[in-house]
């Protein structure tokens, strides 16, 4: 029996742990990973628990039993890749790098398909096989885009969806339908210079490191519960155009990394904040 | 009633959390933190659990009980500070950064005694408050030097030996004596640079990063299983003497953390490896 | 003859390196390093040069004819330490770093006196012989802080004065008084978290790094020309409290950094950022 | 008039500086950045500036005039990219990122051709659209290839030869011919894990960092001289797998930039060490 991944939340109380470890058990699995995290906060408890030996329903059903008591969210997930709509634009480092880890077996992640506001990146889409469509974005069609979005991730059960420098505003209405499951690379160390030209803000700022940081999209921009942050020393000698490229690979990585860290089911949202299961 | 950790190292086998979560539960204890790790390795499993709410004695016997076929090695530790004996040289920079955390409350331990083979340091011990002993190690001396240590960890009952640039080598008895509860820093990054002047060795090597690195003392010089080790950039324009002075903050930073660990009860010996749960 | 750093700053156009580097080798002087950076920002020219073998006076000379037509600024300092006035208030690790790098020859100032508007730290600066004076900072009292700042400044030839975490906002006044020579370190990664409460801040965010921030003193809080930066991982098990000593060591790093570059001549302001000559 | 780099290389002494900025004012050239090191280790002085508005042929002979008594190695290089040949085998995460970056203009060299001992990778030099030619590499076979390396780097011209993880020994007679035009990635922090498998190693080990290191070639076996090095935190939980994954991230960029400090030439040979004017 393959390996199965249980994610749970709810108000934290004691006895928690046990109930569901006693579900594990009964079901015949054996604990192979388990982290647990209890936030002052919110007053909610968090936990992630790899299990081998268990077959899925039965776990499941067993763990419904034994926190009917706790108001829980939970999910047992299988270790089948999470199928990926990526949405993007001109630039392609970004993708590029998710394009050859996913291609590499690097990513718990299906990229099922590519959606872009441009067709520059069609060759390397078309390289690794995967599916591409372009269709400009204005004011006008912007609608009829997302509505596109929508369509893709109900018909082919979408479960991630990353912005992989997609630079295009999503409406409040994608936002919400996209809540918790789509992932913002955004090109600065947020809260430092959100919107639009982070280097530029960063070169007119004088920052002595600049850097990357990959966020769940929210309705309210680069607000968002952050998932993943990097930095990078810079100095006085760069330029605008050296910071970008700069900031490029740490764009990448911590895109890769966000995305790596979601496909694992190990990123839980904590109000507007995360809990991160390493 | 006062936060305990549990800490406890057994073969790897199904119900081992299930068990001991129960014991928590039947000691009336509330889990605020627990993480656990398979050894793939070793074949080991190792949990560090935070609770709440039990009384120790009860708990410990709980456990005892619950775990009796599992083969364990478990220990259930309340928040009081760790007692430590310090062993010094002349450099300060790694004593003075222990002693002012110390002094603030930023380290989980309780420095009982400072003993030296030089006394320079003499006056910062003494502005801290903290008893210091000085007496040189030579060859003819050593044993004595030893014997002593020996004599203060068991009448003091001290519970970790820190060489804060202690720069002299233990006897191999000294060392089992010690085994797993004595933290070293050595000043490059392991297992780069071995032995005397690591600052110098990196210098003629060119390297592009220098490092520290904080051990358990075992009798194999430089080998003792890592716990933290740090890096930071350097370049062709550091003399030897601009990377020592580089290097200190690392050291002492280095140190410090491994010794908050150790203190926290986050460090477990896997063999030649550590498990930290962080 | 002692080694001698020229610094200069002209507006660029060609032949200048080659004028100073002239009345460097008229002089009888000899090039140990040189630095040098043209800003395309602000079209200025800026240079760093450590020289041996000259006459200070005799070089200072030749220097000023040479760039009789730059429109230059410039300065021959000779080795001595730079005269230094710390301003503290109750967190002593940032003062206990400083204190004690100092004390061991690491930095290259001389610390002449420490004022605080509290008297905690008192003896620390006991211990390593430095003159102490307190004084309580209220709306009524502060403008006879500052007097007396300023009468320090101009009695004992101070050079720099660092804020070392002493947590009151300086009159615009001061600020002018002490333009381009007096150091703040700010607890987060500038521009992120200005203000009160950064570490409160980034927790509330969320974010994955927190860090420090040495950075000229103006009257416009917190957006002084930044000198140094450092940053260190976080997550979301840390309450502010383990974010406050988590990042107390990324202050004292960042602040000696900032206060060693600026005592070596190493850091020219470019308008509102900083050319740093490492 | 384009861009100039001048490097140079001499024993040093005082007066060089000027004699070779003088050359440049003779030449009509400005200086747009200068740096310098003597080094204390070999008593060379070294030497990197970029100038403006001077005929090459001209400043190059300007320079050999004015240095005629320094017994001085210097180069004055225009801004065209270096001519590349990288040799690959099968991995393909460090030849992905040296195509991606240089497809997008961000590497200053041209990549001519790409050597690999397996035709695994024929398909992604084919995206680039750069010649790839494989033949099996076996000790009845090696000089065959190595002969074949040697052709192309004398017929195409080539000034870069990139090791691009081709996991093959170079011959002692290959290693002097590329001498100082030929940089391999190591997949560890050097001089930690040399050999083969060093993830292992460092599994092995239980170090808490592991890195990359980017190096010139030398007849000794992982002992050329560093010109780059990176690291990354690993912990505990992660087996030879997950390092191998995460030190990929590492080697790709760790290379690139060597190559890139290669490219815009800002790398000096020093004996055993580099200079690296960043």
């Amino acid at each position: 029996m393959q390996q199965l991944v249980v994610t749970l939340d709810c108000p934290d109380r004691p006895g928690i742990v046990h109930a569901i470890t006693g579900a594990i058990v009964a079901a015949g699995g054996n604990i192979v990973e388990l982290q647990q995290f209890s936030s002052p906060d919110s007053g909610h408890f968090f936990t992630r628990i790899e299990v081998t030996g268990a077959e899925r329903d039965l776990l499941s059903e067993g763990i419904a039993q034994a926190t009917s008591d706790f108001d829980a969210d939970f999910l047992v997930a299988d270790a089948r890749p999470v199928r990926t709509l990526i949405l993007a634009s001109k630039a392609g480092h970004v993708l590029n790098d998710l394009l050859f880890r996913w291609h590499g077996g690097d990513l718990p992640i299906d990229i099922v398909q590519i959606m872009a506001n441009h067709d520059v990146l069609a060759p390397m889409a078309g390289f690794y096989g995967v599916p591409f469509a372009s269709r400009p974005v204005t004011p006008e069609t912007k609608a009829e885009f997302e509505a596109e979005v929508v369509r893709i991730v109900n018909e082919e059960r979408i479960e991630l969806v990353v912005l992989a420098r997609y630079m295009q505003i999503l409406s409040p209405e994608l936002c919400d339908f996209l809540a918790g499951r789509a992932i913002n690379i955004h090109h600065s160390f947020l809260p430092g210079f959100k919107g639009a030209n982070p280097y530029r803000q960063a070169h007119t700022r004088g920052v002595k490191l600049i850097g990357a940081t990959a966020h769940f999209v929210t309705g309210d921009l680069d607000e968002g519960p952050i998932i993943e942050q990097n930095v990078v020393r810079v100095d006085h000698t760069m330029d605008v155009a050296k910071l970008v490229r700069k900031g490029q690979a740490q764009e990448s990585q911590t895109l890769a990394e966000a995305v790596r860290l979601f496909g694992e089911h190990r990123v839980l949202a904590d109000g507007h904040r995360t809990v991160i299961f390493r």
